[in-house]
């Protein structure tokens, strides 16, 4: 059963201590990367054999596979996915960047140069985390951003295949190249490169604490997107929202994850018990309605204030990855929402329409890094590079000025190659 | 003496290998870190008086303080601190971003906002390495970001004041306080907050190898800027450059650090030599020669390669922090550079012009991660957050479909929160 709990008796921890993960992995992953970096290809195909029991005889995915997964996966489906990925392209698209020249002093020019990785790397999780969804989130933001080669990486089930349905979103999504390797041996493949598995820039997507923490190991060496934490929904709801849905978005997120969070903030009491019942009402009609219960009674709250206002305050605090906004009129209420990855307003605008659909990405910060982190988009696939022209005269104007500031700091050498070009050779 | 090298003759790692810092500090850090979160403001006093031999009596900078500090430091200075902001005030303010709205579809309304942190951190290193133009090009972006609090912390000298170099630059940059405090337990006091120190959002700034163990430490709790190797600089020349001047560039970040590196890549072996005759004659003049010499006789290199097009393919793979650009007509060769912090384009554009004066930021990726990292701008300092609106008549038209993805996902607590809104109570 969820918990009911009044705003104005709560410590700040009640309210806001969030899951705090803890990685005994470090050694592990430490291990798994030093081997992949040594023996390359060989390590993994021993790793796959070992973590995902499948006998390889070759990583990459062959044409002839994706080719029979299109033919296996129902063309509704197909169909649902190249819908999707038209409206994720849309949205994604409108985030592309100008470069930018300022030019406005005689002699002057100053600008910024957006500029694509080279290669960008997807981790797809296997099992039942596999995602397709994801694939298309992950990787159409890379391809817009103009990244030439975008790689995708994920385990694969022991007859030595991958999942017909994330193959067939790889291909809606434009993916290069597809490798059958996962777990921390998969990133270290990307980090590094092996004779197969082509080193790249950047490395994307979600996956089970290995995952993450070679992530974190190789960041540095490659730019990753984020070390996701569980998944989290936040509602924000007025006395005449409507219970079943509610219910029904909190559910969206239990599902996920034992470990994921639901949330709902109102002003209204008679909701918060309304959804309390609800909740009970549909949890054990969901497929996962195990995790759903586990998540809803270890980490669900209802959270009651006095007024719209303070619901709204409490949202920012929490900063959580999604919001929704069931009032009438969100649109009064955007404004005042500073923190969290992606909000969804109105009565009508389930999570899941953002999960799939609607165009926004779904890959988003969790664990209130909505606070300084943003969703995944064409700027995780970019990198700015700026540039700066000065004619002599120009430099001329100037450079005594960058000279003093040179030796104020103790530079003499910065000084120097100031003045050098515009004093006479023996002052300079 | 600077190494002369033939291209061709050469392995990839005698090319392409770098520094690797290597740390030994983890533990010390995760120690004060730990104390920091412990202790707060007490264990501040007691690293302040340990490290940096100042026994304070309070942490932050008082007006009086910086007071003081503008009528100690001479007009002059402050002169060109003002006009050196302005530029880079004019260079920042262009990189703003305007949030977008897309409206073209009947009841679906979807959007990006681009929203300030609330709070930034900037870290200035204390001693020699005290530099007034990195709180410029620090703390100037996040002010045209919007962030409202603008923190600085540097360390005290025994005496237990700041620089005034340093202080008065604070004033030009417009930061809000400055706390006397430095090093590792510096950092934790950013991320985690003290009695005195606010907890910030995102903390930027160089700093030894403490301050850069530290910050990879906190990195997920807060947002960080990048971890920063040394200084490089590599000049691309042609057979017409000036050698004195193109020296006098190599030395201007070879004296910042003895692991720093200053690369010439030439197609003129007579440029080469020149270069490193020149080098021999200015080294000794420097204030900082002995670092200088270091720097030059250890990670110096020129090399030399048979055409321009192939010196430019080096430069992309070395990926160069400052990258110089020596040629007659520096416009014709930008778009081949894909990876460099910073470009300076021609025979008249020293880097030090873009240390202090020019206007974009000299916060800059090192050690090749400018294949993937940008150079430090107002884009560090704010974040995105998407959103949805859908209207009922618009959720009808896609729900189905929107379950038809959840089943496929086996995720049907996702489905349901699509169709419950749609479909007959009994359905649903």
């Amino acid at each position: 059963m969820i918990k009911i709990l009044n705003y104005n008796e709560l410590s700040y921890d009640e309210i806001f201590a969030r899951f705090e993960p803890t990685s005994s992995v470090e050694d592990v992953v430490s291990d798994i990367i030093k081997t992949v970096r040594a023996n390359g290809d060989k390590a993994l195909f021993d790793y796959t054999a070992r973590f995902d029991k499948a006998q390889l005889t070759a990583l990459q995915v062959t044409k002839e596979e994706i080719e029979e997964a299109g033919s296996i996966v129902e063309p509704k489906f197909i169909d649902i996915l190249e819908r999707a990925a038209k409206n994720i392209r849309k949205f994604h698209e409108a985030q592309k960047r100008q470069s930018l020249i300022i030019n406005d002093e005689d002699g002057i020019v100053t600008g910024q140069k957006i500029i694509p990785v080279d290669r960008a790397g997807l981790y797809v999780p296997g099992g039942t985390a596999a995602y397709p969804s994801t694939v298309l989130m992950d990787a159409i933001p890379a391809k817009i951003a103009g990244v030439k080669e975008v790689v995708m990486v994920t385990p694969p089930s022991a007859d030595g295949k991958v999942n017909p349905a994330i193959l067939a979103a790889a291909s809606v999504a434009g993916i290069d190249k597809i490798f059958k390797v996962g777990g921390a041996q998969a990133i270290a493949a990307l980090a590094y490169g092996t004779e197969s598995v082509p080193k790249v820039d950047k490395i994307v997507g979600p996956g089970n604490a290995f995952v993450a923490e070679a992530k974190k190991q190789v960041f540095g060496t490659v730019s990753i997107d984020m070390i996701a934490g569980p998944s989290e929904i936040l509602v924000v709801a007025d006395e005449k929202s409507n219970p079943r849905y509610v219910a029904a978005d909190l559910l969206s997120q239990a599902e996920h994850d034992k470990n994921a969070s639901a949330v709902l903030v109102t002003d209204s009491m008679a909701l918060a018990q309304a959804v309390s019942e609800e909740l009970e009402k549909q949890i054990p009609l969901l497929d996962r309605a195990e995790i759903a219960r586990a998540s809803i009674d270890n980490n669900g709250k209802i959270i009651v204030a006095d007024n719209l206002n303070v619901v709204v305050d409490i949202a920012n605090e929490i900063a959580p990855e999604h919001l929704e906004l069931c009032v009438d009129n969100p649109f009064d209420w955007l404004d005042k929402i500073r923190h969290a990855g992606s909000i969804f307003m109105g009565r009508n605008c389930p999570e899941a329409l953002g999960d799939y659909f609607a165009g926004p990405n779904h890959t988003l910060p969790t664990s209130g890094t909505a606070k300084f982190s943003s969703p995944l988009s064409v700027d995780d696939f970019v990198k700015k590079t700026q540039y700066t022209y000065y004619t002599a005269d120009a430099l001329k104007r100037v450079a005594e000025d960058v000279a003093f500031f040179a030796r104020k700091e103790g530079l003499t050498g910065h000084a120097k190659s100031a003045v050098i070009r515009t004093r006479p050779e023996d002052e300079a």
